[in-house]
């Protein structure tokens, strides 16, 4: 079912993929390590099992792995850089890093991005932040496949938002979610698996919640965080809305359902208003609004105090987000990583494909 | 059932109101036109329902009506402000202001605050950004009601999020939600005419989902957004932990679990490890990332766009955020605004202890 690799093996496999495909070294490292941290956290949908889909868009011309990415526009606190068709895993790192440059300035830096492409998982992005004493958010738009409230089209992405927050002693706060009521990388592995989602994940064409996990491919939508009016999907619609927003309005990305597909064989909309797919990023000093060590102080007792509260029968303890994430990075550090046997052979397309080896482990 | 009020009876009213407490001119005028922008805007729990909670908490020396309110730290794009225990109506306009103050010179501004109180709408403070042609953010934190996913402990209040969104021609995009399925003041709205409330909304004191609104005052608890695990509670609980952070941890106030209630006969929690209740702001210009007009003619198109999404059948339309609260400012601006009866007789008993004629309609 499953061949565990080492994050090594792994390692130099992608990176040369990247290498074949024109990336400069660099960037190719870069890329090869944001995509990892995927799978090393087990965010398994957004790691090497999306490699064959980077590869689709940059045969299809969508994906420029000789990217020149840029600042194109500028205030002390903001900036606007343009990814120039390159590959997300590269172009986020680059402009949260311009970002945390403008937090050392003045206190905080915002940063939107225009035409760029899927740039992993958010949290890798938000986490840089962290090294510095700083607060670090990160949102992406992506493929429409989310229906707002009261509607049946597919308007938004499953669009995450990541905050990740530093203490002193205790590990970070690290959130990282789909404003959608359950990720598609979860909807993908009921796919596979053909069993049933809950209700409240997706509706038919209709607009009807269902439990058929297959129903986008006909003509269904995900549903966002909350499922129905009832339970607050206005909020999720208003989230994922305001995620679409600020990184595609005010970057000059493409929005709303005109956000480039990230199947390469799905065509890109007609009449795109922005250039690529759009992101969003902040860094904030801890010590711009307190002295750090009082921060630490109260961010290392608040995680303290929500890890005493009291669970529920039946429930070990209270989470606080990011815990699961670092617990599976530290296992898979020691025991590698457990690729589905699909997600092997996937990648041994790939390798066929662009001329790369991939060392299977044993 | 209900009387009609102007808002110029409810104004006169709930401004004399404020100044018996002791507020200044400015002060109380300001307070009142925050308090009514809730009944204004449909949001009835938040309006003067809250003015005798206000004179409570002021009657318990908790609410400050003479407050001083500065900033005490501060980098060119952010402040932490000391709210002196005044009232969250003015002290979160003066952030707010704060906020973009410094969106004007470096792009973007932060604003953190402790020492406050309940502040009323979130909305109304984001929505001070958008006749300067900037995004605003606003949230706070607030007493604990709400049980993290696998908690049977009350950790987090209802913690909102507003962000209003400018845009040219449209109406401005404007989202003001609670981070949890649903808001406390529809629960009450339930137990006043004592209903059952949907499940996923409360859990009981042994975190079972109940559909028996009352479960609060029987040790139970509100849910997070999404409801329970499986419909993304854990997101719900991550939103709420960081507008708890955000306001609070980052400000000084008091957090979690410690946040000042509401009610003053709820006594205050032991050891707070802040000072009051804690909010945070957030303005940033549209042309610190992009020429105004083209941000303007782009979110023109974004809100037209959603607005045409196919609607579901038996909807009308798919709505965007802010539509329902200003489609009601409207009427009500020409019909006035329905109080409760319930309300009315709460009202004329804080104009009996205060010494303020409440004029009734007709």
């Amino acid at each position: 079912m499953t061949q565990t690799f080492s994050y090594e093996q792994l390692f130099h496999f992608v990176y040369q993929v990247f290498l074949k495909m024109g990336c400069s070294e660099s960037h190719a490292k870069l890329a090869t390590k944001v995509l990892l941290s995927a799978d090393m956290r087990g965010v398994d949908s957004h790691g090497v099992a999306r490699l064959s889909g980077y590869v689709r868009l940059w045969k299809a011309k969508r994906i420029n792995a000789a990217s020149y990415i840029k600042i194109v526009y500028e205030t002390p606190s903001t900036a606007v850089v343009d990814g120039d068709a390159g590959l997300g895993l590269v172009v986020a790192p680059f402009a949260m890093q311009a970002a945390i440059e403008k937090a050392k300035k003045v206190g905080t830096g915002w940063v939107a991005v225009k035409n760029s492409n899927h740039f992993g998982i958010a949290g890798y992005h938000a986490m840089m932040a962290l090294e510095q004493n700083m607060i670090g958010i990160a949102m992406t738009n992506a493929s429409a496949l989310v229906a707002p409230t009261f509607s049946i089209e597919r308007m938004l992405g499953t669009n995450p938002i990541a905050v990740a927050i530093p203490a002193h002693h205790e590990p970070p706060f690290v959130a990282d979610f789909a404003t959608t009521t359950a990720s598609n990388g979860k909807l993908e592995i009921l796919q596979r698996k053909n069993e049933e989602a809950p209700l409240g994940w997706v509706q038919d064409a209709n607009g009807q919640s269902t439990t058929n996990a297959n129903a986008l491919k006909e003509g269904g939508a995900m549903l966002p965080l909350g499922g129905d009016r009832e339970h607050g999907s206005h909020k999720g619609y208003a989230l994922g809305s305001i995620v679409d927003i600020f990184s595609a309005v005010l970057s000059g990305a493409s929005y709303g359902p005109w956000a480039p597909p990230f199947p390469a064989y799905v065509p890109i909309p007609q009449d795109m208003p922005g250039e690529g797919l759009g992101h969003f990023f902040g860094a904030m000093r801890a010590d711009a609004f307190r002295p750090l060590e009082d921060f630490q102080g109260n961010m290392d007792n608040w995680i303290k105090r929500f890890r005493l509260a009291k669970p529920a029968s039946g429930f070990e303890k209270v989470l606080i987000p990011g815990d699961i994430e670092r617990e599976t990075e530290i296992i898979r550090k020691k025991e590698g990583i457990p690729l589905f046997d699909s997600v092997v052979e996937d990648l041994k397309e790939v390798g066929e494909k662009m001329g790369v080896e991939l060392l299977t482990p044993g």
